[in-house]
């Protein structure tokens, strides 16, 4: 059987972070979900100055100072990719493919997609577009794919799909070194539409077309009501009391992924409160 | 006519900073109201380990970051003890004793008390007993009064109280050296009980009883609903939304006041949600 922890914190974000810091200091068992880099956002931040305690910093430096405080007190990240959670009842079972993980309360701290979708991409989406290319990748089984990729972490997932799909576009979104088996073909151009008549056929960019017959867009962060069946969401956003309790009993939430302002101390705060009330749920059971 | 802030912020504690900066930033003229050494919670606190990006810190040292943080940002503290806001419609009077300072919005973030009310104090509150010693000083001319001390800042007071009081006993409930006129008497003695009959007569002590026409008790925070008349509170704390937004319209709270957890990064985040409500409040105006 496997281990089953007392919290999961979907997330490494300073949302993320700051529940995992107060659920150990509490004695917890958690596992931390998330990447070696913490957070996109966070390293892309130019200069941040409302961070109190830390003015004139940059994302960088300040994720320099999460880390150590982090490393300080054993914290270790798991570098894995959440696909789905499910309640089961007595425990959650948080997917990552064909592996699975258990535990007896989730924080979702995953943040929220700042790109807006392409034209085409909500139409299609079940229908030819998907959001988890691994999840998906066996109904493409010799088939023509696209993967639009907003980071790097996108390219284990393209090398998996390559060994399935019968051809495989990579449309990276961002700038860098490609670590891609040679049969994917690297598309550098900006996607406009994705089009077709009852599902996905074409991806039209900017100077070419591509017949198609699924999408893969792989942003940083999923929705959160993909994420996780039976969420209640408010908008774009998870919906959470003041103690960021959501709808499901022993999920919590906390930073963007749970309502604006897309700040870095609203989302410790809430990171707090959020493993705060995970550990009297816990404590109460 | 005095001049009229964007925002006053009455606490600087986490939650009254970091509103400060925030608000900084998005160029609204501010007041912040509060004590030099910003928080005795804060300085108090012996070993600090939840708060994100300064791991194993002392109260001290992470004070001493907070006011490198607004010395950098050119925000000063205003060293007084607000004693009561009215919201006037266009505008909020802060009052300091006679003194009137007036703002569009208010930041209310002033800490909670963690002292129990003694046996009495609330029984005779507006009878006898008072937590404003300047405010209703005239009321003692002549008279017996004693003031129950929490902290040095009561000594100003005490002094004042006793150019007009017949006679002052001063019982501080901290240690270190008092700077009060030499008429008044120091009783160091541990108070049980205000007793009487319809009104405040008696101040009873371990070892000793005082008899007296009036007692203030003065502590680090006064309760809010009492700062602000009209404000609608939640048990002993401030009733807020996730906005920070209370019942009073440009009237926002945030930290230990709104609610527990009482923790520095949920005061934080709550003071900068607390700012950014404020300030697009002000732009739709
Ligand atoms: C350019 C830029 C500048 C900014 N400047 C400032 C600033 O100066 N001040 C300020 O206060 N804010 C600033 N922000 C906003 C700030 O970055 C965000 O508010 C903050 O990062 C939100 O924290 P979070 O923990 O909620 O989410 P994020 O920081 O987005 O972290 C979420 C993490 O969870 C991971 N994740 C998501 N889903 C999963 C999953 N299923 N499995 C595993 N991991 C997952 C993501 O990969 C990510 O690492 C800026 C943002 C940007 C983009
Ligand atoms: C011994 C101790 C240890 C602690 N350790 C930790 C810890 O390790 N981690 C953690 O997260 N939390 C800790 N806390 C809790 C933390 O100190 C509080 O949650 C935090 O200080 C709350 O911040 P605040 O800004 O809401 O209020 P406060 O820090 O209480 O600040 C309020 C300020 O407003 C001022 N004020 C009040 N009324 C007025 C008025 N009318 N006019 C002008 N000024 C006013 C007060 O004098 C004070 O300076 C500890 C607390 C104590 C007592």
């Amino acid at each position: 059987m496997s281990e089953r922890y007392d919290i999961a914190i979907v997330g490494s974000g300073p949302a993320g972070l700051e529940a995992a810091i107060n659920a150990v200091i509490r004695n917890k068992k958690i596992i931390l979900f998330g990447t070696e880099n913490l957070s996109n956002k966070l390293i892309k931040a130019p200069k941040i100055n409302n961070y109190l305690g830390s003015f004139d910093v940059t994302g960088k430096e300040l994720m320099q100072k999460f880390k150590e405080h982090i490393s300080a007190m054993n914290i270790n990240i798991v570098e894995e990719r959440i696909n789905n959670i499910y309640a089961m009842g007595e425990y959650f079972a948080l997917m990552v493919n064909e592996k699975m993980y258990e535990a007896k309360t989730v924080i979702l701290a995953g943040g929220v997609e700042y790109t807006k979708p392409l034209k085409g991409e909500e139409e299609f989406l079940g229908k030819g577009v998907g959001y988890c290319a691994t999840c998906d990748a066996p109904l493409y089984k010799g088939k023509k794919v696209a993967i639009i990729a907003y980071n790097k972490d996108a390219e284990k997932d393209a090398n998996y799909v390559s060994e399935l799909a019968g051809k495989l576009y990579y449309v990276p979104m961002y700038e860098g070194e490609y670590s891609l088996n040679s049969s994917i073909e690297i598309i550098k151009d900006k996607p406009i539409e994705i089009t077709g008549d009852t599902s996905a056929e074409k991806l039209i960019l900017k100077n070419e077309e591509l017949n198609v017959d699924g999408v893969f867009v792989l942003k940083d962060s999923v929705s959160p009501g993909q994420l996780m069946p039976g969420l209640e969401m408010e908008g774009e956003h998870i919906k959470v009391n003041r103690n960021m309790e959501t709808n499901i009993a022993g999920c919590f939430a906390a930073g963007d992924c749970v309502g604006k302002p897309y700040q870095f101390m609203k989302a410790t705060g809430e990171g707090q409160i959020a493993a705060l009330s995970a550990v009297s749920y816990l404590d109460k059971k």
